[in-house]
């Protein structure tokens, strides 16, 4: 019989539903002996709130986090909240010991973020941060690759992240639909919000960054808030370019922007090794390019592998070979491994502590961007 | 407050997974006023029923689809089970006052779905048959398209459905994997499994075919049983392509086959009118291909659409642009689709009567496979 | 020191454009012993032909082919005129004991090609068709693949070729420029003009055709004559799709359209075997993709071939991998494969005899998409 | 009547053929009023360039490009030898009052440019450098596109060229078919060899770069030197990245390498503005990608521009839509240009003042490569 997790949801925007789809269906395809229960969600807005928790199937709401942190008959704290309020969430449900994970970035700073480190290290409560691409199939297929040494010595790492939601100056800052505009709420712009997810996959993969330098720039200086109306400097970054050199020789070139039009959710990466290269796009998740340089000469090409068969990675759980799977599978898989990790009392990455590297990434990336020199890590 | 609606499966394969999905999320991602309950699954094996049952939370099991239908508080029979089960199944369930929904194709031959169609229509029940395909969003964007006007008048329709999952004469035939090969549980191989998906979209986007030729092939003639373990004839057809002629003046070609090596799900579609032409490609369903004439000269070209963005079909209700989701969506776009249906008092295509129009062209295209001949519909 | 082998051209059109090319550059980039020297091209019209000739650099012209037939000087003739005309000069020419060249097809029908076969092997001239498409070196790799038996035993061949620029029913018949829409002068439309490459590299490849039927169709039925500006019926097809068995069992469907909008020079082909498939795409000529099924599991996939390399076919000679070589390429390779010939005393592929087979199955086309019966060739 | 335009070539290597290509068959295609001739050719070793002038066609030969300089009957020279050779050759050529072009880059440095730009400016003779890919005519659309306004502001310039080729230890440096790899010879590595195109490029769409910061690196340390056989120190660089900001306020981002494996030239694009985007890629030379954001949402997507129509700047001199040009094409489109110029007596870009500015950049690149600062230009 399967063991029931109680999750306490805060928060019911975009990120809330994407990470309720997965509690709510990871026992119907991944056998981990755990049944996450949709036990309760915590937001201020009550109205809101009722509407989600209605639709999700949620069995209470608490208008309060702190109330959902106090209850007996809630196992794990899932923080769905603007990234101003990781930090004090997660600290007090790991000291009324609950489990916590909450989404990316672990926090707006790596010195907001230590203290949630410490909190969970001292609770000892399983902890992890949703930097969920490195669960598409795709991605892990070559993880999978890098590992078993078929690129060989790396040389390059590229990847970029690419939308196009902020160009209009009329797009206000601030409030629920727009706090990643808001520095106060997101603690930074682009380079939390997207590059965090490319240095996460990055140091995963290829290993850690030992430098970096980067260019940053704020294309449109002033907007309006959208709760006060009233005209506002900006604060956040809207581009974010770096070099980067990793610990094993090889160097690293990541892009991000809200200005690149046509990229809706362009996160893109390639690998470059002497053996061979390897690349992948969010907009077509479920493909992996391959360059295996071994295949003898005349049918040496780009092998454009469709992540579908039953051998790949989480893909025997789902359909049958060539029925793609979409953006909310790789919450589900990381649901499953969280619970797999339960089950074999291990943590799942990236714990709190791996996801602080990235935050200081982001914070050397920053600095640089101001600086212009060259930051060592 | 959301009605329920107790549904009753009968099966627990590949499709029952499918269907169970869509009835078990629908109602997390739409507004139809209904909340599908997983209220019993039935079928003979109890041990896999029963982890099926156990899986996906249905509330109880039945050995026999019979008591299933005779249960006051199921209200719809969903029927995944090998074709040769449906008519009697859909009519039982009809006569019930249930509900009736079926795994295409509806029938083996038109002949045996006749009475179905006549069943539910007696019954006056809602009836559907999961051509889901109809309800890919870039599909369902091409039918608007189309509808519009956007290609004017249709030359050609061409759609192709490849896989390549029978080529070892080693898969034997019938049993629980491996009964579409079995021409008694089947009715026919390719034509009914697959090109039976092409022509239900053909003819819902470019209306009626009035005649007919076609080849058929089966490659391998003899294969083991996969339960006897003895020596068979093979009775299906293993490919079969056609040529066929439109009501609206348009010339079709159509093929299908399961030795197409490198093919896994290759559903490809494509029409082409005066002012343009549209095509789609299911390994890739997030994307239309729009070539449009209109466009001035040095611009022109195909387009690239990437079907996330919240006005097209179903999307607003999943994520964000650039976000793309997966095969199963479908199945939970046509159960809102029919509990929408339920909410209006309307049909939701394909009826069983609808659907029984696919299995005539099936027929049609296996008397021409024989003849050689043209066949007029 | 190379041979010169003097060329007379008979036309001064697009054909005699892309063959003056080849002559013109053949010698640049392959050491075959031989350098093409442009003595003389006849045409009626002076005006164009003179400055067809100035701007090629022909040495003389001639205002009739039989002059140039005449000519001591001139070693070979190459046909460039509408297919009305090939037989005549092809004769001559045979009778005068010139080598003889003709564009594709080789006549408006077998019957019209047969004397053409005999004159040639009469006077044991060398001679040869442009199909070109055969010396594209993808399409020259895929042979090479297919014949080492890569794909193992062959399932499916696949061919079309798709064009836009007759749909505008404003588009006249007859005349220099739309010739190829008269009867009278190209023998049939799409079927001769199109399908004719189709079948010609099919047949190449995939051996044989035993048996075909086919579905044929003009959209517009009349049309304005652009010489005398007179409304006449329209002979010619605009669209055909034919399905034929090949004698080594596999099964193929072609298709040629001037009616689907977005395809300029759309000619793709695609083969399927036991042991993987492989596919080509003119409007991407230097790309061959091949799905090998020995690749184990989770690398497989459609790789996409690159052909610039120098170990593939002809690219040794042009520039380094990765630089791309077009179209008019495929024209230098037959000349200097023909060239080639010469220096062996063999004959160059397809010669006479081989392009009137491709005739015939042309011939069986438009004769079944008349009876709607199958034709055994 | 045309004009003769004598022609004396400085080298016989890849890009003497490229050169020779262009001015052969120029005239066939373009009507510039000048008919170039391969008069003589110029290099040492006397049996390679006797071979070499044979087969393209050369008048005669000279052994030193003194002599050729020397002939009243040379009208340009063009200089197809390694870097370090440009400037001597290029200043004596316009001190004899020759026309002179040469490939690229300019040379080695800016500080051997300037007395080239000197010395041509002030002998008054047209001159030129070969940055062939302005001429590739799907670059020439991004350029007028881009120029028309279609994309408005731009916020962003991303471009790269990847190659492959030495990322083995044992290639050589140095020599005649390696001298890339040597220092000497070519003054840098990927910067002046494949950066330097990507400068060109995007100077010339995007404007000019006001700072920059790079990463270089050299992977090989050590190599052998491909006449002495012995170990040397490498001296060029193998890789660079590099972020930039242009006067425009956009941003630009700039890679390249000889260690990315399955990237042969790969030479890629994209330029983002408030409107839109555009992006080219050198392997499928014939193609633009253009994303329109004036496109109403449902049919709004990335449009793949098939760049072979008779309005697509140059295209209307080669074949018919559908059929691509390749590689080399763009040297003739720079030969006809340059004629062009000729004959109105105007430059044609890139004259050797406006290549300078790209050895200027290169400098910038190296010179921050190994201070790690930002260099203001």
């Amino acid at each position: 019989m399967s063991k029931h997790l109680n999750i306490g949801m805060v928060g019911y925007g975009f990120m809330a539903r994407a990470h309720s789809n997965a509690w709510a269906n990871v026992a119907h395809f991944f056998d981990t002996g755990y049944r996450p229960v949709l036990k309760a969600a915590a937001a201020r807005n009550e109205s809101k709130l009722r509407r989600f928790a209605d639709q999700w199937g949620y069995e209470s709401v608490e208008s309060d986090w702190r109330a959902l942190i106090d209850r007996k008959d809630i196992d794990a704290i899932d923080i769905c909240v603007p990234n101003d309020l990781h930090a004090e969430i997660a600290i007090a449900a790991a000291k009324a010991g609950k489990m916590v994970l909450t989404e990316k970035p672990l926090a707006r700073t790596a010195a907001e973020g230590q203290p949630m480190v410490d909190a969970v290290e001292k609770a000892g409560v399983p902890n992890m941060v949703w930097y969920n691409y490195r669960r598409v199939p795709a991605v892990m297929l070559i993880k999978h690759m890098v590992d078993e040494g078929r690129l060989g010595k790396i040389f390059h790492y590229r990847a970029k992240f690419l939308q196009d939601w902020t160009i209009s100056p009329d797009v206000p800052q601030g409030g629920a639909a727009t706090w990643r505009l808001d520095v106060e709420a997101a603690g930074s712009g682009v380079t939390g919000d997207l590059l965090a997810h490319c240095l996460d996959t990055a140091t995963w993969i290829n290993g850690g960054i030992t430098s970096l330098t980067a260019m940053t720039e704020t294309f449109i200086k002033e907007r309006t808030h959208a709760e006060t109306g009233q005209k506002q400097p900006v604060g956040i970054d809207d581009a974010a370019a770096v070099l980067t050199r990793f610990a094993n020789g090889s160097l690293g070139t990541f892009e991000s922007t809200r200005y690149a039009r046509g990229h809706k959710a362009g996160y893109t990466l390639e690998i470059n090794g002497e053996k061979g290269s390897l690349s992948w796009d969010l907009h077509d998740l479920n493909r992996v390019q391959y360059f295996d340089h071994g295949v003898s000469g005349a049918q040496r090409g780009w092998t454009n592998i469709l992540v579908t068969d039953g051998d790949h990675p989480y893909l025997g759980k789902w359909w049958v070979p060539g029925l793609i799977i979409g953006y909310e599978h790789s919450f589900t898989h990381q649901a499953a491994d969280f619970l797999d990790g339960l089950k074999h009392h291990t943590p799942t990455s990236p714990t709190f502590r791996e996801a602080l590297e990235t935050n200081k990434l982001c914070d050397a990336i920053l600095a640089s961007g101001k600086s212009g020199s060259w930051v060592n890590l």
